[in-house]
């Protein structure tokens, strides 16, 4: 018997970014991007493992409760076991029938398991001694395939079929690898357009953008239609034609209104419309999406499991995939969408921002590339320039372009100094 | 300005039905029927407004606390305004967009919502001196058209052809609710099948039910088919061909697995197969329904708010339509789902048992067949013999039919003396 999990710490961790406007969009008007941190406590000279969710503020206590309801069931387990199956430990953390009634794979409880998935990830890398994208990228397809509770998914995708396509994609890893590592994973920004800024600040973040070497640029619509056709003119003017300008209505219109208010913008050629009305509507994004060809459908920051992936992925509904590695359960669940993603060739394009999503997808986009997809095509992680600071690992960019993390673990790791200031409702940020 | 809430209080009630494996099924072996209790206290003589929502044991702490964050943006509300534009209170307490993230409209959050909300119907009810099915039945088609938050419905159903679909069901109100307070409205049962339960309990159960005059009977299945069919046969053999057989997986098993489940099970005549996969695969029931007609594919108890069920009904992936009162956001959205359910012609057959989900589903299904569908066809809801004595005002059956609640409210109110003996975990049930 090795060393055990000794125990689950939680913090509740939130910064006042409602005080700036950051992060403001048409359906979030004045977010405090917040943290449900867990630390699963290990042992002797086994490193902890660092895992969060993400929420936007209030409720985040929550989410803080659900990881301590689902991490008290790995307390006492054995990490050499852990980070040995991690998809049965995913699986068992899941196994809990009165918690998942809250659910089932959705909501506080839900976010409280990603939390807790998260950590032991971390844990994994940091016991390998790799960042998770290479943990994940040196595993034999059939363990990859291993990490997913494929329960509800093989009616659109088999185990058997997963391997073939992991393994076609085996003898390229070496290269992409390399590639990865000479040249970094593309990004998009939307530092430029959130919908609490002005023009005169939209226009300037824009023209700032271009010249420091961004091509891909998203600005938040959905609010005032008349509003949005001025700043996407703004937008199309400074970041002129060769560039791309995705809009993000974060799920404010019906299904109908969305088309109508994406036949206003149209002219400014818009390469995705992002979360036009409900998340949970997989047939309206279809729908959208017959009508706004070739603009493509972008969707999934709140896509809450496989289950929804699955649908929108087979229905024609998400022309980009935008998985959350914090919505969804974990890195195991995230796998499987990557997984359906490429059997569909559906690029995905993370959801990232908020408080260190960019950390954790990069890896994920990265084990992408390099062992599932393998293709960077039209992919694109979300880039926003907050909070890295508090990260022990901060995402490392090289223009427009993530370099992939070299130190082991997840990225996740937030720094004592900000556990102890940011704490909701005591710290020093908030007293 | 008349009385105000001035607050709201909770209790978490939780009672320890896993001791007897009451309510056990495939996929929740042992749970302890619990409820997060609201109270919406106010001035004066005016009364107070009792709610809940409905979970299984551990984590309802989760609901409780998700019930208190959304309950303090009713607290200071004036109770006229409240009871007099329902739809408005609703909106408003969904209005948090940072309580939103945590959903949208699913899990914790949502279950908190669903509580505070059915307690301001109870208040509404009681203000007005009458059962809420007979409140909802007496207001104008226009008003129940008000209570419905139509932002992501309107492209299945629009406002004005739900008004025009209640228009047309007023003339024969007064008709069928007197047919109503003649004869109650069908049930059917599910004491008799819980998959704990060993051959000759489920016999015997059986044949009480068929000596008491119940005519439908549902049986859990999805752990063992083997087991399943050696059950369904003891079902048939007693009830008799005349009688309807219902079967529920309670979400086990994968698309294609639960068609060859069916198969298996189809020489038993099974009239609908519930909950045969994820609650959220709506187009993985919609290909099960098209591979095991005529028998009738049932979910709704875990479709958590009204987008999923415009697309269950809209895809055909629902042919019963199981709404549960406290899973939706409460009443407001279980109107809504009763509106979509109507114009597409699918039986509402409300999810209950529980703690007090009988209590609050008659209520809606009444309503249902006296304004909204207009019929009682191939309509029943569930009933299990469960709890019913914590209620101040309990369901009063007439054989296998439910009789019309007189008191004034929503049946909601539980007993003081099951509050303090029941709350979790210093009750004396649990110390």
């Amino acid at each position: 018997m090795g060393a055990v999990i000794t125990g689950v710490e939680t913090v509740d961790l939130r910064f006042p970014t409602s005080r700036e406007l950051d992060g403001s969009d048409a359906m979030n008007e004045a977010p405090d991007y917040s943290a449900a941190y867990v630390v699963l406590r290990t042992e002797g000279d086994t490193p902890d493992g660092h895992g969060f969710t993400f929420t936007i503020g209030r409720g985040n206590e929550l989410a803080v409760q659900a990881a301590e309801l689902v991490g008290a069931r790995a307390v006492g387990m054995d990490v050499d076991e852990v980070v040995g199956d991690l998809g049965a430990f995913a699986r068992h953390l899941d196994g809990d029938s009165q918690l998942r009634w809250l659910g089932p794979h959705k909501g506080a409880i839900h976010l409280g398991t990603a939390a807790v998935v998260n950590a032991a990830w971390d844990l994994a890398g940091k016991r390998a001694g790799k960042p998770v994208w290479k943990l994940l990228s040196d595993m034999a397809p059939a363990q990859i395939v291993d990490l997913v509770d494929w329960r509800y998914l093989r009616d659109a995708l088999t185990p058997d079929a997963a391997r073939a396509m992991l393994e076609r994609a085996e003898p390229g890893r070496a290269e992409r690898e390399q590639t990865l590592r000479d040249n970094g994973y593309p990004a998009y920004t939307t530092s430029a357009g959130w919908l609490g800024y002005d023009d005169v600040k939209l226009a300037r973040l824009c023209r700032e953008a271009v010249d420091a070497g961004w091509d891909s640029i998203k600005i938040k619509v959905g609010a005032d239609v008349d509003d949005d056709v001025r700043r996407c003119r703004i937008v199309r003017d400074t970041i002129g034609p060769g560039r791309r300008l995705m809009i993000d209505a974060n799920q404010t219109l019906g299904v109908d209104e969305a088309v109508a208010w994406w036949e206003r913008l149209r002219e400014f050629d818009v390469w995705w419309f992002e979360e036009p009305t409900s998340p949970d509507d997989v047939l309206g994004h279809a729908a959208i999406a017959r009508r706004i060809a070739p603009t493509h459908v972008a969707t999934g920051e709140h896509g809450h499991n496989a289950v929804m992936f699955k649908q929108f992925l087979t229905s024609g509904g998400m022309g980009i995939c935008q998985l959350d590695a914090c919505r969804l359960g974990g890195v195991n669940e995230a796998v499987a969408v990557l997984l359906l993603a490429a059997a569909r060739g559906v690029p995905v394009c993370p959801h990232a921002g908020g408080v260190g999503l960019c950390e954790l997808v990069q890896h994920l986009s990265m084990f992408d590339y390099v062992a599932v997809s393998g293709s960077a095509e039209d992919r694109m992680v979300e880039y926003v320039d907050h909070l890295h600071e508090h990260f022990v690992d901060p995402v490392r960019m090289n223009g427009s372009f993530y370099l992939p993390p070299t130190a082991p673990g997840y990225s996740s790791e937030i720094r004592p100094e900000t556990l102890r200031d940011f704490a909701w409702p005591h710290g020093s940020s908030w007293a």
